[in-house]
């Protein structure tokens, strides 16, 4: 497993890995390259479209029809469901970033709980769709 | 299994069920109780506890920081990950009653893929937590 | 997919198989076999593994040391969590067999649903272990 | 994150959040509140309602069809499902001061691990639901 | 709901989208294009993405180590796990194309199904990891 | 949980344990158990039928229509989507064993990513089963 999830540094990349690092420098205005770009350099052609598409997604200046922060609480949802420590720190951090407050994140998990609950008691009760939402 | 997914009917509802089917009907303004509280109704307590629960949660008139509409989209995620059917289609019904564009619904979807990939991807990579994220 | 996905019937089955579904209908009583069992008649060696741990674990008669309802409980509630319809009505009617009731049922779900939530209020706060607990 | 994930002290707690806390500590008869509460406390409102279900459905003296035991099983068999380590930790801990033995454990394990295998089967053999089932 | 989910025709369709169309029919040379890309044409963005990296990934002729064809069975044995019917049927049929025969397919549902049971055993016995796995 | 997660070392292990463990360093080539097998060991009969079945589906010298690193490559797969961290350190481990190559796993892991996105987007759009694939 070893040489597989090493963190590739600045140094040691290629010129191609090194372009997406400049522009997550750049755009996130740090000289720090979080730990998940630096393992996926392992596979630089996935971490270009990976970066592209949470560029456009995620990032604080993304077009759009919701806002920054709606998509980080979006994104954390699924991450908590998932069970993804890494993604749940990482975005934690970026949503604070945005301006997330404790109380908006409290009660992001709270949408968290019951809908993970409500989904197992649909399933459970083998509830089927309503007329009136098919 | 029949008897255990039977939905109940207002007629044939215990008083405190009956109790829980009138507020919804009040509080959504509307005759219809849809078939998962009908279903849950075989459970009066944790009917009751769902119900406040939802209401509080993710009622239009819901206090809270996050307004009405990023709660369901938070939902929605957490269904749509989950892969419960009857969540993702009542809960879409009752976001676009809270004015849920169809713009708004694909961005959520596209941020739900890329969690869910790189939520792997993180697992994959085996990726340890940043200093400066601890 | 079609080919793959066929069930097989006791007509067409090899000896292997057949001597499988002898003993699900000895053992059941019945002269029925599911679905669940045709389908995996196309790989034999895991149908004859399949059944002999679901006999020995899940079977009325089976030893260990807790009684066949509580575990086809443990069955459901992991299948419920998965949310797999099959499995859940397949073990539900198994458990009526074994005298599930509804309220027994009902009172299953709702820690079923009490886990789920609480799973990810776990994650989301990412909760230290106790040191009392290690 | 850091301040969203910190453990609530009994002292620096709101008395609110106090009331939960010393109910805690009367109903498990000690003077340890687990970590899980502690973080939790940042939501008062989702505390006392976890709290109260958590009592309801899993306390030593709980009312209902299902021993306490029994109901630590469900809620261990969906915690392992789900990769919670915390829950499992926590919950084996609970079981076990509520007479769960080693052998009952490890049962348990085994039906998680087969229903986790089976749920599988189900879904990629595409089992269509038995008539008899429906 | 309803809107949301209509599929996209080709008639119907932005020039943006029918490149996507056209590209897709002449790769896998069929004038069919599948309900998923049909979907999916409600966010061209997405779909022009989600296509690249499908053709680059899962294509007859891709580029890689791995050959096409056990990447179909990895995005199947994914897709099980899931339970997600469509994605499961679709690629069952992609890779039957591709020269599957039904004992891969049963040899693959095998291996996925004592994967999910072990993940399970090595999070209820809280495994940790081995010193030389490090 | 102290006494449940216990690892049994050789010197301590029932005859019919230390018979399991002699066919793993047999088969293997190895004087070491893995920690898996040790915690396995509480559960005598689950640890024989997990090791026969992880040695005929996934053994170096498994019959079978796959390759026994491309069963690597599929319980690689379900593992890192279930985010079990012990069994992803050890397949790769195993797999690496087998010839598994860097850019092999992270081509695997672009896939892996893919199917978890496109599964949900599957979910999200409600795409219906189209006929040519029922």
């Amino acid at each position: 497993m070893t040489s597989m999830v090493t963190l590739i540094d600045y140094e040691h990349a290629a010129p191609r890995v090194r372009a997406v690092y400049d522009d997550i420098m750049a755009t996130r205005k740090t000289n720090h390259v979080n730990n998940f770009w630096r393992a996926l350099a392992h596979d630089p052609e996935t971490l270009e479209a990976t970066w592209t598409r949470m560029k456009r997604l995620l990032g604080s200046g993304s077009e759009g029809t919701l806002d920054p922060l709606t998509k980080e609480l979006i994104y954390l949802a699924v991450s908590i469901s998932n069970g993804c420590e890494y993604c749940v720190r990482s975005h934690a951090a970026a949503a604070q970033r945005k301006g997330l407050t404790e109380a908006q994140y409290t009660e992001m998990l709270a949408v968290v709980g019951l809908a993970n609950e409500t989904n197992r008691l649909a399933v459970g009760y083998q509830v089927p769709v309503d007329d009136s939402l098919k």
